[in-house]
């Protein structure tokens, strides 16, 4: 629990040790920022619940986590809901809800650990850009952007992924591959069921005449649905390159099929008849004058080097040879 | 038959013996929930009907089930058809007509037996939360809740049963395989047809300003509604999945009929030229010199192993062999 | 060309010999329903038109069959087109084209012979239910409804088919099977083209604040609807159904393929090394000690059984017999 | 350049032999309908467009051909682009582009030659149903509806077409069969780009509230419209059988690999284990007693007939014979 | 960093050392137009972007190019972003911001060098057309012309690589050509996406009753917009052609694997039978009567021959012979 309270020229940061030491900060201050941490502490949120008038199904909303993105507006605060992104090797998201009062914001965070506002508390702090002058919709919108920018580089990093798996699927294509596509094609669409609302929201906050966002606020507000849409823009791209993909992984092991079968085809197609021509001069027929012939056997020997030289000059031509 | 007759301060329970036993309860209690298990009794159903103004062609709706839920406002009630699942091996749906008036709610389900609603009753008995306290709505909000909240499970099983497959369709791919995974989409696209128009009922309970619902119950249709757009977003999750399921299946059975072909491919290349050389020591030519060589035997089958051995090198260069 | 004219207590059912003896009945009841079987008399349909006052554009669409259902709203009635299904083998539809107007109800249908309105004569014949007391609107209700009504037997007849096609599709697919399910196919999506213009009609019916039909009546015309909707869900089901039989089809064809190839390879592999070996002891060189060996014939069949014996093992194992 | 100018008396019709002969014809007749056919003549179609005053863009719209259909409202007259479909082997197209004003209908088309208006003039001159009494709204509404009906033959001509191609696809499936469905499926759709359009732009004049077409004309437009949405069925219906030919085509050309190793499969089995048989009786063994019995011969060649029947047997309890 | 300034009599056009230059241009022309090439000098962006009171965050997305297409009001300008589609044999595209005020346009081009605006530079200078008595809205109108006329060419280089790759799948397809459908596809993706939102900044443009465009002007942007649903068009029918060649692609990889199983059937099954009674013959059985006759190995060998031509036959008449 970690509390953040300014003004244009006051600032004052601490953590807090237990629910109720946020009381003198309330009503003080132009913008209190509450953020807690890790949703282990139920009674406390239950108490913060009480002191900034908060209806019991939103707080139930912050503790059952896996909600959509959503903005609902209540009387007295927003209450929106966002899915961040957690760094790491598996794709993994955290929610985070959020109530937009008239001089507070109370932010919840499904687990302890780095976010990725740092660099807004740090603005606060250090009283850099407009932040510390503006009023707690500002922070919402800086929140809300650190939460939709941080989407960019797991895009990019699944874009590597994608490169990666199109040099296999073209240089040698194995069994694993098909998963690794559908993995991949699983991970976008998880992110697209997380951007889609997103970006719903995003605009509803820009529709909506709501009082708790004034309207040089939805200019920036504005920019931050851009950057939902250029994700999404993104996702399908991805998507129709994975998609894309897997029909070059089924059709190279079409064609793999092919290769092999025309192996069997010339193999069989070159030993066939000579072993066929052996077969003939291996007959123990009485009156079989071709085996007395002095030149018999190199003759035989000479037509099945030629046959074999035909086929293969044949398959040259259809251009199974390689 | 099941009557439950409340107010903030007291509380009637009673099975009816007949449809006219009802008589004492109406318009004395603020809210007064009749439930009728199973359309078995049409003549009952008819006078419950009456004695409550319902309009005849609701009452079909009723007696004849699989209807599509839906929310019909009427002048005096609500009319409100849900399919609730029913527990067991086989996806069951049960429907679930519920009228609610200014001072009560009419429930039928079609099949007599085990519903989802033992938890609401005992609240409303041991008088817990706020349910004695609010009207009919609050009660018909508890109603469809429990009606939704029963999805969860369902899909649950599902989930499990689709990486049951995935198991299945990556190890040993069966005939049976494919059928299970048409099984389990048919399932889901039963599921998604029974909650799409579930969502839109609820979405239209919150819309309409209709005088049966206050606005504070509004806001837990809400948690309802976004109960219903979870479901659905996890259906279409679960569809992607058995989707992905069925082309790795159709892939892998592909792969196989490769595997297949490149045995056949191996054993013929190596075993046709050495059958075609030992065909050629088998011709009865009388002027054939290797035959009276001493090392002839020998040497032949040294360049059958040799040839033997290169073929091998070629298809475990070329990754054949495993 | 037919005439029943009713109203609460009187009633009069009459065959016309020809259209001007339709003049006593103009304007006298309450309702006059005329109703045209087959549409071979255009002289006597553009007197009918003339005397109701129909514009010739509609009446053209009456004649012009393989119109759209549509509604068509006109100063002095209500223009209404469906598509009546016929029984029988084949898929075959039949236009209804009514005309709703103050006191009338004029229905127009393309061919002779049976329709699905019997039970609605029957009941205003003997004054069952509220008919015989409502306006024409009741009674156009009461027609569309039967129109719709008519198309659930018809699906069911394809659910059947649909399981029939299903269990060839498993035990033994042929040929034919393909074609079965494309005609399938087919007609669902003509049927869906029937119903989903109907759906609209219908809807269109239901909101527009047209004189011709009072609200009573539109509280009925709300349950067509409905079973419109249904007809419309149980024909997406059997589509999806048509395209999951279409894929286990194919699917089936390639897994019957992969069966003769396994038996092709299993044959060749057991045999070619075994016909190698008899080729080795076939060939001529005078050097062959093996060839004077006692024991050699039987050391040579011996082995070639643990060579065959050992193949099958290894098939065995891997799944391929059986 | 052709003129026809008329009212309900009187009539005049005049091929014009320069733009400025127009002159004596403007803002003297109820109705005037100068149609330029082929766009050879640019400079007289700019001076027309400054007689009617018609808007540069427009005019560049008409020369500039390959317009999406369209309506487009301007002060003075509405502009209109249509594309017809000419008649012959190939699917072509022609713009038609007409100006409706007050008292004028301009139109364009872009190929000189035969045009699907011949109907129409007939009727103006021979005073022919209501179009003499009628206004320029009335002739634009015959011109589009012959636009519009002439899409019916060639509709037709491609479902004669699809049949045609639906038997080489049953009978004998060629390489070119493939070609030949997707020409016709670009060909629909190319005409569906055309007509879906066309769809909007009739609806938009029955929408709108625009001062050149009176109430009346536009009930004869929504007839129009209706047949333009049965053209886009028509279209539908035929893509997809269109796609269903296309798998139909697929899967044969599978049944056929099928076939054909199955043969390979069949000749292989039977004759592999015969073989090998015979290579056995070819070794040279010294000590083989069966080559000593007189009967030894016959007992092989007995049950190498076993062996082939067997075979057969088992291939014919398979169903692969035929 | 290039500025034209101009009224319908006076024009002047420079090229800045530095942004300071501007300043006495500043609201003393009816038009200002400053085009500013390539986005490296950051610091005079900035000022350009105060001394026109430009929003921080339009210039921020002026900067971070890869914006979608979009028309963004503001109270004193509006914000365009168009994807200017460069030349070259890649897919590439350059982002055009434009500012359109009372009495100004700014233009940012992503990169220096060529742009598409060299006609209309050309006309200003010449006093061409209408431009030089137009406002700023007409310049606007020109440069989003030239952009979107600018498609076209591109469109007609995928039709035209199209139609190479066609003669390739269908003459003698390879590997690549797979590859080379998928790259096509991707870009007709990417320009779709630049296009669509395109085609709604216009049609948003077409809507809004903004100031900044006067009626006379929008007609003109109808025209564009227009253009852009042409591209629209042309895009889709280009990328169902690509996915028509990816068909016909696979379906020609069956189609050869056919052709090569059917030779190693044809050669398996004629060879098959002859070897074998070449077997048959070779056997070492003593008593073989045939061994002795004197016209043995002829009637074997003509046998054989009438073996071979009846296999022959029997291809033939099955089609399987070319």
């Amino acid at each position: 629990m970690h509390v953040m309270a300014y003004g244009p020229a006051e600032f004052v940061e601490q953590e807090l040790p237990s629910a109720d030491a946020i009381g003198p900060f309330l009503d003080k201050w132009p913008v209190l920022w509450l953020n807690v941490d890790g949703l282990g502490d139920v009674e406390a949120i239950r108490k913060f619940g009480e002191m900034f008038g908060i209806h019991p199904l939103a707080l139930e909303d912050v503790i059952n986590v896996h909600q959509r993105p959503k903005v609902e507006p209540y009387d007295k605060y927003l209450f929106i809901v966002m899915q961040m992104l957690l760094a790491g090797e598996m794709l993994d998201t955290e929610q985070l809800s959020l109530f937009l009062g008239g001089n507070f914001v109370l932010t919840f965070q499904e687990q302890p650990g780095g976010d990725c506002f740092a660099q807004i508390r740090d603005r606060i702090r250090k009283n850099h850009g407009r932040i510390r002058a503006a009023g707690p919709d500002y922070l919402t919108y800086s929140l809300l952007d650190a939460v939709v920018d941080n989407y960019f580089p797991v895009l990019e990093r699944y874009g590597e992924r994608l490169e990666d798996v199109e040099q296999e699927v073209v240089t040698k294509p194995r069994r694993e591959t098909l998963a690794r596509i559908h993995d991949i094609k699983r991970d976008l669409l998880t992110l697209r069921r997380a951007v889609w609302p997103m970006r719903e929201a995003l605009n509803s906050l820009l529709r909506e005449d709501n009082p708790f966002i004034i309207r040089d606020t939805r200019t920036y507000l504005r920019d931050c649905y851009d950057h939902s849409v250029r994700i999404i823009d993104i996702l399908e791209m991805d998507r129709e390159t994975a998609f894309g993909l897997l029909e070059t992984y089924l059709s190279s092991v079409s064609n793999r099929m092919n290769e092999v079968i025309k192996v069997l085809t010339i193999i069989t197609t070159i030993f066939m008849p000579l072993t066929f021509i052996a077969g003939i001069y291996g007959m123990n027929f009485n009156h079989m004058p071709e085996l007395n012939w002095p030149w018999g056997y190199p003759l035989v020997m000479g037509s099945m080097a030629v046959i074999a030289a035909g086929m293969l000059h044949y398959f040259h031509r259809k251009g199974w040879l390689g």
